[in-house]
């Protein structure tokens, strides 16, 4: 027996699942492959460590404070925070190898040592895609990236959900055209509305040293409403001669245009002022997703367009625009609210193959095999004990069907198929039964 | 522009691939996990870092000098180097929760920091699979795993390749018979055979101390030839009186019979008394895995039973059997090799859609909507540029067909479709391109 027992455990934060609800968790992963990779999408894995000088090249506050950041012998190593920082070292690096537009997915771990709290993790998978131009990158392909989110969120079984679309040079142009030269703080104002609600906003506005005229129009402009038609309409009426709201309006309505090209419901996406995703990142289109009956969850899928990708390693210019969805956060919202895991399996095996007796192991493997063969995911339980026990292990696991190996079938050349949900037991040929199986 | 550009790059010992490798890569990934989950092993996932206390349990030598270690505030962590520690720790931590036999299986990084060498990675996948018992575990698991492996190796594409298979009972009973009590270095001795022939094998086991008797053995042992039955003969001619040595011998003939019955062919795999695997973690049947046309590589895919998988972690007694892929390393050598990786394509779309001037555009989104919804990849060229360049794109790429969509092609509600490697092109309707591209 061993010396010390180390009590088995994991770090606060960081999340580990049992079978059922990994086996669903990386069905939500591949579905989200699907989506991507269907879309033309290709695949991106970097390392998990870089060098910290690439990773904090931007630098600036919390990214600095939570990054897992070490050495080893003389480097100075850290876990990326994000695949967007990878990414651009990545087209930065491999420029002359790579074709433009490059459209790439990434779905990996990123860490991040938050404050420990409930929902936070400090490892999560990200489910990124980009688009990267070389010089310029066409608008279109702001309308592309929501309508690949919505196949995706439909497919992983949400129907009621809203992609929220807004364009920074909106925002920017409008603030421009009331002559007020803190736009940053107002925009970190204006983007915690959800959080902190209206009144706190004017408060904080007026704080910020802006007059009771400039706050109403602000209030006034976040406040507009309606379809999206109607939004565009509004925001033509405000007649703002500036050359970048006029530049943002122009996106804004051929984003909405051609989303409805790639076949959106109009119920999938709305024109929404309020959203500005943080500050000195993004320049162009932006979007949260919000599922309508969780809209406590916060938004599910953010991003948005930036001019720049790759300044702090390149002299090229690479616009670029992206999305991400913070799946380990997801699973564990939609986890914790019960809206999925709900009687979910254990395993994979559609059949569980029991011998009756030793003498009939070798055929079981050989049902196995051809079981294996026609695609159906199957295991055969070899270890000693009262068939209810064997019976026992498919029960826990939620295998569907038990196929019984006696002489009797052996020397029938059948099989005994009995469905673990009914109890229907049934002695049939092997085809027959993988028919049942597979109609299952 | 920029401030401080800093030169983008990754640290040595870390493997990053373009696109055409990466896909590459993915796919052989995507063919392993395909045999792995179609045996009923299912998915597990546990975190790249752990508390140092858990992974370092076992301590001892070349783990603790390669681990990345560190500390995050009071935190002591490290960066796992396996999949099997974890695993431990894991069903200690979970057995409750978790029905055995526990068959499960991980594809998933690891770290080690090793001395910078070309074809050894700092990070790299291993790709496993265990099988866990509570209490005892039926030899029969130990045929099934190299069944697994056969049919993951055959479509991944190797023909000639031979699984290596031996018992550590045997070993140990052997020398147990010869009265040597320096067991554990003699193993290592003999586990050299391979990297440095035998008369270094020989002078080394004379300078353990051992007479030329015992050496002449040794080497008369592992010196033991021939087809599958005509070992098991052999060695059962030795007439060894040790109960472990008879033991191992029989767990040998079991496992041999059962390969068979999994419809492992004769020529896949082949009892080696030299292969050891280690010295402290496996019990009995240990496996290598040898691409017999690039033998240098080495062993691609090992493994072993152990008889007490978690006893840092739990007073459960936890037998177990398993076997990883080192998919970094494998990957590195077939492409060095230039065994893969010829011609390989940069993308996954099966088609880029043209549209032949702005107007088209609205009628391309929707071409492309149908095809998705087909499950056919493709992708748009949205960006400006003389059709040259658009087909550049495709050509770079290696996407196999183009749909151009002019002003006629909408009129007739028809494409043109373009054969990228033939040059054929043809204007037909959409259903037809379908079907053109889905048999190509």
């Amino acid at each position: 027996m061993a010396k010390n027992i180390v009590k088995p455990s994991i770090l606060p934060g960081f999340m580990e699942l049992l079978p059922a609800d990994q086996i669903l968790f990386n069905k939500m992963m591949d579905t989200i492959r699907h989506n991507y990779e269907k879309c033309g999408f290709i695949p991106l894995d970097t390392p998990t460590i870089e060098k910290s000088e690439i990773l904090l090249a931007k630098g600036g506050g919390e990214t600095e404070k939570q990054i897992y950041r070490f050495t080893k012998g003389d480097t100075d190593l850290s876990l990326r925070f994000d695949l967007t920082v990878p990414l651009a070292r990545y087209v930065s690096q491999h420029f002359s190898d790579l074709t433009f537009p490059f459209r790439r997915y990434h779905m990996s771990k990123v860490y991040r040592g938050e404050r420990n709290q409930k929902g936070r993790f400090r490892e999560f998978y990200q489910c990124d895609i980009d688009i990267i131009g070389n010089g310029k990158l066409n608008v279109i392909n702001d309308a592309e990236i929501p309508s690949v989110i919505y196949s995706t969120f439909k497919e992983l079984g949400f129907e009621d959900f809203t992609i929220h679309i807004n364009n920074r040079k909106v925002l920017n142009g409008f603030f421009a055209s009331l002559n007020v030269d803190n736009k940053a703080e107002i925009l970190r104002t204006i983007d915690k509305l959800d959080k902190i609600g209206l009144n706190a906003v004017i408060e904080e506005l007026k704080s910020l040293g802006l007059d009771e005229e400039r706050v109403n129009k602000i209030i006034g402009f976040i406040q507009i409403k309606g379809s999206n038609d109607e939004m565009l309409k509004s925001l033509e009426e405000l007649n703002i001669e500036n050359d970048e709201f006029k530049e943002g309006l122009k996106e804004l309505s051929e984003v909405v245009y051609y989303i409805r090209c790639f076949k959106v419901p109009e119920s999938n996406f709305i024109i929404d002022l309020t959203i500005a995703r943080g500050l000195d990142y993004y320049t162009g289109t932006v979007y949260e997703t919000i599922l309508n009956n969780y809209p406590k969850i916060g938004s599910v899928c953010s991003g948005g367009r930036y001019d720049n990708l790759a300044e702090y390693y390149t002299e090229q210019k690479l616009p670029g625009v992206g999305i991400s969805i913070g799946l380990t956060r997801l699973f564990y919202q939609l986890r914790e609210a019960n809206i999925i895991g709900e009687n979910a399996s254990s395993t994979l095996s559609q059949a569980l193959i029991i011998p009756m007796g030793d003498e009939c192991i070798e055929h079981s493997i050989k049902v196995a095999s051809d079981l294996r063969e026609n695609e159906i995911v199957c295991e055969i339980y070899f270890e000693d004990g009262k068939v209810g026990k064997k019976f026992g292990y498919a029960d826990k696991l939620n295998i569907p069907y038990v196929i019984l190996i006696g002489s009797d079938e052996i020397n029938q050349n059948k099989v005994t198929l009995k469905n673990m949900s009914t109890g229907e037991q049934r002695t049939i040929t092997l085809e027959e039964a993988m028919e049942v199986i597979n109609n299952n």
